[in-house]
């Protein structure tokens, strides 16, 4: 660990949680002041930093914290992007300490955001830090930030910010740290992301609750009637029914597929790990492939009728679900939004009508491992970890990493230091105190490699 | 209308608005307060009505209110049944006015428990006041008045003080207000009531929730595996797949469904009154006999995952249903309730464990209607109407019927005053003021024609 990082590691995790305190909860409306007091925080701390140029730029939605750090014009720049929002912490019951007072327990950091997102844009402010004050040999690259408040809802109107300011924003490179490596002692770097179609759909059945008893047997119901829909969106080899859906999947052949079978995976290792006797998934494809190279269809959430405590006998006049689909290429959003839509409709029994709201959506993406930035990473990791990173699949969507490529015309680097074990998006999210450092000392490591392979 | 009503119906009115005031939901812990003071109220009305005892009889549960008036040892006996306690009023936002603060709207009195149960135990207090009092020509029969306080929890306790209280329950016939007519110038009776057989169900999968991104495809989702378990529970004709679930329901013959279906029914008014394109049902059933002689099998409520606002990428680690089946002759709660819990549990794909909870259950009932207690019923709804009474096969459940017959020796007589349009159990529950005061005109007829008939 370089001598600055051991010196101050105590202040930067203290400035981390004292960030985390603030439920920046993009999702709920009553969390709004908390977000811009979110952004606020941060933009001070890129200034403190040595950020020369921090601003809070204005969007339709939450503001997006822009900040520079220009090491000359001969320099490489690097366009850093992460999110300051959170996901929302509910269910508050399930955690074994509250989501927004932060604690470290067994060298890891218990807060929603702790690992997604804010711990690890955190690591590129406290990197920007060291490498500027006393003893540091300075930022080898320009360095531009871009954090923005919306990544958990969609990104709407980052989109429309990158669309009018491609000037601001020109790069090289983007580097982003919102994945995970696949263990503490094995590094790695995720080289494809899922993409994401994600609705909420209301089934309607009578004009009003209805006694069971009188009415049970004449209507349908709209929770057994959403129940039969949801369930004949699989087959029972867990295929998706949707028509058409597979139309756009790239199919991996043999040798692209052994070739990633090769990092490493325990199933039973896996399967303890959410406390599960078996993994289960599509016919035809190993648990990692499931998560990576095939799409699929979740439901997030549902609900209907009554849920409260006791015995209630009604027949609900409405039910409803969250229902998402996680996408490879060459599928777009656009396209399975449109089918799932349209399918979706067309299965609604007689005695109910049915209505499809599509949230949001994200493109899948794959990245590429020969270029500049993809090699400076994982010398970076190889130097900090002593071990070279393996390039790895993952099964989330981070939508904007394909807005990138089409607005501003660039590769993104996926530089991630969470873990699969992080529980981010569920009760005691954490991040551990080893990842967040080694992220901090990782970084400064791509931007010398970086810097060096680019002159 | 008789004199006395005619002047003191607006009272009448008023006490029983200040009755509905009180939320006596016995399903929630939280009005167990108000459960109290409803019974508290009810007994003071019967002391004032002219009651010559009347005493609340604690429980382990909430206290059943007993009273009698004695007329005479030669008169025969009526036990009268009601409840006090009401059903939850969520969702709250779905009243036009709020559920415990009673308005009279169209000459219709709207709150919860308006009709199920207090509106319709409060025409028999007033009925016995309007017997006793000036111009009264006294009642005609003796009278024991049993209000209990769970009912819409499963009457937990009644079979209990039931069983220990034989003596001084004795009686020759049970008088039940807690049904309907058929409409308000087509009296009738209920002759038929289905059991009931109520669950609540909880599938566990991942021992967390997981980001649905990194684990969607490799982990059954328990709100999937719940949609496709709950989908399994009926096949493409409606019918109910449970092994063993139709094996004693009784088979009508062609004459016994002919002479039903003589009662009045529309199936255009009733789509119309409940909004919906179509009714649906088990297939080669009529909608009048998919709501009295057929059993049934809905979701009651189910709940999963993100409900909030916007879009949470979760798969859950668990998922809930409320799941219950209306029965026929002659299945019992016992049998169903072993039955479901056996097949549910074995359905449950693997990846996923399942809960099965029994909550409460009831009996079916069919009620004789060549009764002493039935005929006098019926001259009493003719007189009030000037119409003879149609009797009718109900939908709902009163488990109480069957549980008096075994343990008491006792018929009942069904001589209820809603309409299947009062939103029992629904938003906007309410009770005509015509149905209320004719229930307190036709009891006095009832107890006539019943002492007549006995002597």
């Amino acid at each position: 660990m370089p001598a600055y990082l051991a010196q101050h590691q105590n202040r930067f995790l203290e400035e981390l949680i004292e960030w985390l305190r603030i439920p920046s909860v993009s999702a709920d409306p009553k969390f709004h002041g908390d977000v811009l007091r979110a952004a606020d925080f941060i933009k001070e701390r890129l200034l403190e930093a040595g950020a020369t140029l921090v601003e809070i730029c204005p969007t339709a939605g939450n503001p997006i914290v822009y900040g520079e750090y220009m090491a000359g014009p001969d320099r490489p720049t690097v366009l850093v992007y992460g999110h300051y929002d959170v996901q929302p912490a509910d269910p508050y019951e399930l955690w074994t300490s509250p989501p927004f007072e932060p604690v470290i327990k067994d060298e890891k950091i218990y807060a929603r955001g702790a690992c997604d997102d804010k711990g690890q844009v955190y690591m590129h402010v406290k990197a920007l830090e060291m490498m500027l004050r006393d003893g540091g040999l300075g930022a080898p690259c320009n360095i531009k930030f871009m954090f923005e408040g919306e990544e958990e809802i969609g990104s709407d109107n980052l989109g429309i910010f990158v669309k009018a300011n491609k000037e601001k924003l020109k790069a090289d490179v983007i580097l982003i740290s919102d994945t995970g490596i696949l263990a503490n002692d094995v590094p790695s770097i995720e080289v494809g992301l899922r993409g994401l179609s994600y609705h909420e759909v209301e089934v309607t059945g009578p004009n009003r609750d209805l006694h069971s008893g009188l009415y049970g047997g004449a209507v349908m119901n709209p929770i057994n009637a959403l129940c039969d829909m949801i369930s004949s969106l699989h087959d029972e080899n867990r295929h998706i029914t949707i028509p058409g859906f597979y139309d756009n999947v790239a199919e991996l052949s043999a040798a692209e597929r052994a070739e990633l079978a090769q990092a490493p995976f325990s199933e039973e290792e896996f399967e303890q790990s959410i406390g599960l006797p078996t993994a289960a998934g599509e016919a035809g494809y190993t648990t990692p492939e499931r998560t990576s190279i095939r799409p699929t269809l979740d439901v997030n959430g549902i609900w209907g009728g009554y849920t409260g405590e006791g015995a209630k006998t009604v027949i609900a006049s409405k039910a409803y679900a969250k229902i998402s689909m996680r996408l490879v290429p060459h599928q777009t959003s656009d396209e399975i939004t449109a089918l799932f839509q349209k399918h979706f409709e067309s299965i609604a029994p007689a005695g109910v009508t049915v209505k499809v709201t599509p949230h949001h959506g994200g493109e899948p993406v794959v990245t590429p491992t020969d270029s500049v930035a993809y090699r400076a990473a994982a010398k970076a990791l190889e130097i900090t970890f002593g071990k070279k990173p393996v390039p790895t699949r993952g099964g989330g969507s981070i939508p904007i990493v394909a807005m990138f490529k089409t607005e501003l015309g660039l590769d993104s680097v996926l530089l991630g230091f969470g873990l699969d074990s992080d529980a981010i998006h569920s009760p005691n999210e954490h991040f551990g105190v080893f990842n967040f450092l080694k992220g901090i000392e990782t970084i400064p490591e791509f931007y010398r490699e970086y810097a060096a392979a680019s002159n």
